[in-house]
């Protein structure tokens, strides 16, 4: 098969004009300027587009996106207090069928990789029936002094056990989520470490998110510090960052991929280079939620695997990877200027090899060169909003919308075309007269909420 | 004609769910939830969707749309040098098709309002034939010696003389915009000033755009001073901000609109206040061009009337409205908190009705009520990264995407709907391929001025 179009981007190379991308058993065999191949059954010609490595979101949860933009307008403590309230009222079920909304979502956005955390399990059942690769990491939470180490490890082992099993001939990867350090205890944590790299599991954490995260393990104060109090319960306090009590417990490897760290100084810069840390940076979720705007420019002039990732759909409220890298470019010119190096470039490969890199999945994909697998998607250049077009990267960046994605591939596979989406075996509209159920009663509780 | 969704935002009142907005004669007759009318030729149910008042965009320079991104990466200085360059290369019918394709652009957009500043005139053109409204203020440039008072007050009423006799019977209005206070001499403002109070025109001047402008004025430093002594030729220093130089030309009042404005300080916004000047806000054109974050929660929590503007495509680089009320809010809440009040609510008022009080046209449109113009908007809300939607203000700024607007109304007559604009009186296609033309000659130059 060969898909063709106005441009490819490898992304290891200069852009290609009429270029195509060859294709045999989901697998890349060539890139390069047009052939003269015509008109046969197997030529995807797309004419005024681009073809790009498919997108890779570094970060997000599918299972939450049946509450899209259900918390508004509220800072980060009380957004993520009123997100557990109502994450409280969904069954097995309903969050499957979020996942799955989701993950459609993703694939008609151009996404063929999903680093997902998971507190259900569901996005595993979202992705592969849509048909697109990830690393599922299961969550885990230990608040309460009940919640021991040998219960969490059993608990943990139980879900990771059915996790291998649903992904058993699919393209998802299974990876541990030890929450944050001020959900996870401490004595977890240090168990989790050993687990995690004793059976070789890729591991993500959130860390360093918000100043309330910072205040209460530095210094034992903030609205989590009060919280905790209010429910008696003790949060030990390291006096120390969030990062840097990651660091003494060993955390910090290649096989890390630290979701934020928006909340970081310069010396963490240094300690991510130098331990091969890879970091998943959600600009607009970050913006959103007031945690501030990352240190970027640095991370990637001192060479830190960075992938981008739009969080879920409560804190964005899409997965709309285009917009990702347009906020990624924005924030960081507006506050560190154009020198900062985060071109628009910069903003393509973030969002596709350097997902890849982050996620250690740099062999397989996020560039589009022979031997690797043929992960990509094509966007429209024609749409008015879109012409004209000089040069591919801007066009992407600052032009196109995740509307103009006309079609999405994984390992060789169509997985969105046009609103289609070949691999889902059940119609999309029965899922979302589904959906429409959960999304009834999840409008009563909030009503509910508001009367109080 | 009756035109409903499910959800009616008429900005001065909650939103109405299952709404409807009454139609005749152009203007708006009635705002209420659904009546029993049904299947009447003139109803138009939009269902999952959402009815808002047409967009205004207070800023822009649709002229420059066929230039659309092809500066990229530069901060301000070098960025408007080389627009300038590449400006010079265009005639006058590629100006108005590409201010045509702008306005083709702005209406699938969901805008119904431009205010247009112009350098050839061509916005005029490119309004009346797509059937938007607008206001279009002519630029005034006088750099060199030789553009004397007396002749560039005569350049310029032969300019409006020519925009009056277009707009006649149009939905268009004339006004002036002397460029800026580093592109027109202070005598020649001083005239300007003069003239357009004792004509009564509409004023819009670009001010504290970047800090290059205010070294120049300030300090007689940076980049266009060094500019300004390699031609020879001396510009005023005043040792004030450009604000206060207006101010002292008695400038700010109700009447003028300041662009930009992103480079001032709090005593500029209670001059605002006092004065009852408006500013043009282009959050994304400012963060792009690294000119910063302007104070807009000081703004609307002074009163200052604030309308929301994207710039022209060089800077921006699309007339979306709905990319520009998401980057407003980000970029506020991630320098300044959620505190700042800018709320998505905020976003869309200002998207709306503050663009129509920032141009003194609130009497007539920027709101849904009876006795205002029909001009609207409608959104869908049933793609998949749109589903589900709790609260329509956050389904507007956070997931809506231009691309979802289904049709845009201006008094009433439909000038965008599902990729038709029946008020054009040529096919679209014919003149993209007259642009096609201008595209290439532009990356010509493009290529002449990389290979030196």
């Amino acid at each position: 098969m060969i898909v063709r179009a106005d441009w490819v981007l490898p992304i290891t190379q200069q852009p290609i004009e009429q270029g195509e991308v060859v294709v045999q058993n989901g697998v890349i065999v060539d890139v390069r300027r047009r052939s003269g191949t015509r008109g046969s059954a197997d030529v995807l010609d797309f004419g005024e587009a681009i073809i790009l490595p498919g997108l890779v979101n570094a970060h997000t949860h599918l299972e939450l996106t049946v509450l899209r933009g259900a918390v508004e307008d509220t800072p980060f403590f009380e957004w993520i207090r009123r997100l557990v309230d109502l994450k409280a009222a969904l069954t097995e079920s309903e969050w499957r069928d979020s996942a799955l909304w989701g993950a459609l979502e993703a694939a008609a956005s151009g996404t063929t990789t999903v680093a997902d955390t998971t507190d259900s399990g569901a996005a595993v059942y979202a992705l592969t029936q849509v048909g697109l690769r990830g690393r599922v990491y299961q969550e885990v939470f230990a608040v309460s002094p009940e919640q021991t180490v040998a219960k969490t490890l059993d608990e943990l082992e139980n879900k990771l056990q059915q996790l291998h099993r649903a992904t058993q001939g699919t393209a998802v990867q299974v990876g541990v989520a030890p929450h944050t350090l001020y959900t996870v205890r401490l004595e977890v944590m240090a168990a989790l470490r050993e687990y995690t790299r004793r059976k070789g599991y890729p591991v993500c954490i959130h860390a360093a998110e918000s100043s309330d995260e910072i205040a209460l393990l530095q210094e034992g104060k903030g609205k989590f510090a009060q919280m905790y109090a209010q429910r008696e319960m003790r949060w030990e306090v390291h006096g120390k960052h969030p990062v840097d009590i990651l660091h003494e417990q060993n955390w910090l490897d290649a096989n890390t991929l630290l979701v934020h760290a928006v909340q970081t100084e310069p010396r963490h810069t240094e300690l991510f280079a130098a331990t091969h840390t890879a970091v998943a940076h959600c600009p607009q979720s970050n913006a959103k939620l007031t945690n501030g705007i990352a240190p970027l420019g640095e991370w990637l002039e001192r060479g830190v695997r960075v992938g981008l990732g739009t969080d879920s759909v409560v804190s964005n409220n899409t997965l709309d990877m285009f917009a990702e890298m347009r906020s990624m470019v924005l924030l960081q010119r507006a506050v560190r200027g154009v020198d900062c190096g985060v071109t628009t470039r910069r903003a393509v490969e973030t969002a596709t090899a350097g997902g890849a890199h982050a996620l250690g999945m740099a062999e397989q994909i996020g560039t589009l060169e022979p031997g690797k697998q043929a992960d990509l998607c094509v966007v429209a250049l024609d749409n008015v909003h879109c012409f004209p077009a000089y040069d591919p990267y801007a066009a992407l960046v600052f032009s196109a919308r995740a509307s103009d994605v006309l079609m999405t591939m994984v390992a060789g596979k169509i997985v969105y075309q046009r609103g289609e989406y070949p691999q889902l075996r059940e119609p999309v509209q029965r899922l979302r007269e589904r959906l429409r159920y959960t999304v009834r009663r999840i409008r009563e509780r909030l009503a509910q909420d508001e009367t109080g």
